[in-house]
């Protein structure tokens, strides 16, 4: 394998996590280890940085400040959700060309690796020398090939201690019913996180609902009737994707009274809420945490942004020793305890391709997950902290 | 004054904060110092405990836990919503009489000082000695005679910081609008907080509505069609109370369309942002963080939480010198610097009463604080950081 001498180009595709900033700075600290790396640009807004020629020169950026860069939310070279058209990988690789663009390394999620995969094909049918690298990153966690995606762990601990902490507030005030959505796409990944927040039984959230699964407004009302019968009150953890049993956003349901007229899409909570509300008279209220729950600084997994910096570092490696066309993957290896290496996957096995949570995790009766995905998921989130409760110790009177 | 000698019941009332259980922390930490409080029982769940007599006995508690639960959000002890009737007073009055019960300590906000006046009235009038003092809670910060209430500068916290990462997700993947909402009942307290992320001015939220003024749907779109076309994105913060300019809850106005049928409460920020969305036609999405704002574990701000013990330290401290009828204050210290100590005003001046975010405090455009208000919140919330930037240093083409 020949040295291969130039510039490389950094970009980010989607929704930003917390962590995507940790995995940029895992590119740029690995690139300043290899002579070859004349220079590194981060494009602005994605691809379409790219195409408009707009790079951060991030040389030139203070060692410090990248450090903070690393520990933030958002993207710091900005992304952009772009829906590329054939005529884009050429219009790619002619910027790239122009700007003996050698290295490509593109953080994203399904769509953004057939993207990637796009380009590096273009590149080698027209015999221009370009290594192409995927870096995973999706809250959604439903990349395949790898154990898991960068963002999730950092995602799932916002969720797991937004549900304890929720729940903390529904127990010391009870009588009350909160459902709390999730983020997640069409995989319940996301929304079964929330099981991380429990430590005994009955514990807030009661009630799990993955998309995986269908959910009938007669299953949810039951179920919440006898959650609320035995404990009082009731916290649900439902994914913004949830569909009803003929496959229709749930709500949309025609089998409920149409004076529920609402606006569908992004209201998956407060419709869940108001039907709860209306058939069992109980007392219910929606939070929909939204993007607070890929954006919050103060949940970030160290576990998770640790990983986020070696798959970026580990994408230039490969670069580096030749490799082109191939998504970085994480692969748990053998206990005791959990750790992960990386690994390489190609582009093409990844590319629009999505990993829902296994039915086998899911629970039968359809409301709760298994502790499969809880040993699963409870390292890649970090230690959730139970919140301190007092004692059961009541006055006892003397008469 | 002579010694008074028995027992002290401590209960929470209304809704839990991140820091209520920083006062309980404070009542047990004082009373423990008084050997003439001879036992420490916590109503639970509020007046509720004291009328089923159900106490936890919090001496009888381990210390370390005692320590840990101040730090812990949700209500250890449980709490209420209860309406209370006249009766309830005699029966509460009955429960300490029988059990030589001569202190208690009352946490909560506006309603909650109200029972506590009436049974400290009762207990003078029949001439039972019982001194009561109230400490105050309400992430609503609407008490008045106190320079804020203990939970406001956590729930202030959160809300900033959320404001902020969900700002950072925007600015980075931009053409996006979110409508993020407040609690804080008829106050604009809570959602002006959201002014303390900010560092550069068009930082955002962009745009912030206090209930204390009207919003019409024109001015809405109006305000976030400028902001859109100067940033190309828009953050906005908004209180679940705003009001339109009838007086009537935001988006109950028969002007906006018919189709937009939704049950209004607790749907407000979905409704703004669809409205945004079918009259600008930009891309509009809401965050409901609801109980989230006044639970979260991760944003207590370490200033809240001290003076929150604080109070509930001089509580009883004021009932071992005699005192009843009072409910515990803030004071603000000239500066240089922040600091508060404890005062003490009439239950019956608290009672019942509300205290707005001052108009002068908004600004004239009615979509924004001005930095007097800032100043008065920003030490309450704690140092907010601002999140890391790339510089602008882009890559100068040669050519």
């Amino acid at each position: 394998m020949s040295q291969l001498k130039g510039v490389a180009v950094v970009a980010h595709s989607g929704g930003p996590t917390q962590v995507i900033n940790a995995s940029l700075v895992g590119v740029i600290e690995e690139c300043r280890q290899h002579a070859e790396i004349t220079a590194l640009w981060g494009a602005r807004n994605g691809i379409l940085g790219v195409f408009e020629e707009q790079f951060f020169d991030l040389y030139r950026q203070d060692r410090a400040l990248i450090a903070a860069i690393g520990l933030t939310p958002g993207s710091a070279l900005g992304s952009c959700r772009y829906k590329v058209k054939p005529e884009d990988h050429e219009r790619t690789l002619a910027v790239f060309r122009a700007n003996n663009v050698r290295y490509f390394f593109y953080t994203g999620g399904n769509d953004s690796m057939d993207t990637a995969m796009n380009v590096a094909q273009l590149a080698t049918d027209s015999g221009y020398e370009l290594r192409v690298i995927g870096i995973p990153k999706t809250v959604d966690n439903d990349l395949p090939e790898t154990d898991h995606c960068p963002g999730y762990g950092s995602a799932a601990r916002f969720f797991a201690c937004a549900v304890r902490d929720i729940g903390a507030d529904l127990r010391a005030l009870p009588r009350r019913v909160s459902v709390i959505e999730a983020m997640g796409r069409n995989a319940g990944w996301l929304v079964a996180s929330a099981a991380l927040a429990r430590r005994e039984p009955d514990d807030p959230p009661q009630l799990i609902y993955c998309p995986e699964r269908p959910l009938t407004a007669d299953q949810l009302l039951g179920d919440v009737e006898a959650v609320y019968r035995r404990l009082g009150y009731a916290v649900i953890a439902v994914s913004e994707a949830q569909k009803d049993e003929k496959g229709e956003p749930f709500g949309a349901d025609h089998a409920m009274p149409d004076s529920f007229g609402w606006r569908v899409t992004g209201n998956l909570s407060h419709i869940l809420a108001t039907i709860i509300n209306s058939r069992l008279k109980l007392r219910a209220r929606s939070e929909k945490l939204g993007l607070l729950g890929r954006a919050s600084a103060a949940h970030i997994s160290e576990t998770d942004r640790q990983e986020a910096r070696l798959c970026g570092q580990a994408a230039v490696e490969a670069a580096i020793g030749g490799v082109t066309g191939k998504m970085v993957t994480l692969i748990r290896q053998p206990g005791p305890g959990y750790s992960c290496t990386t690994g390489l996957a190609d582009l093409k096995d990844v590319a629009n391709s999505e990993r829902l949570l296994p039915l086998e995790w899911i629970h039968p009766a359809g409301n709760d997950v298994l502790p499969a995905y809880v040993e699963y998921a409870a390292p890649l989130a970090g230690e959730i902290e139970p919140l301190a409760r007092l004692e059961e110790r009541l006055v006892v009177k003397a008469g």
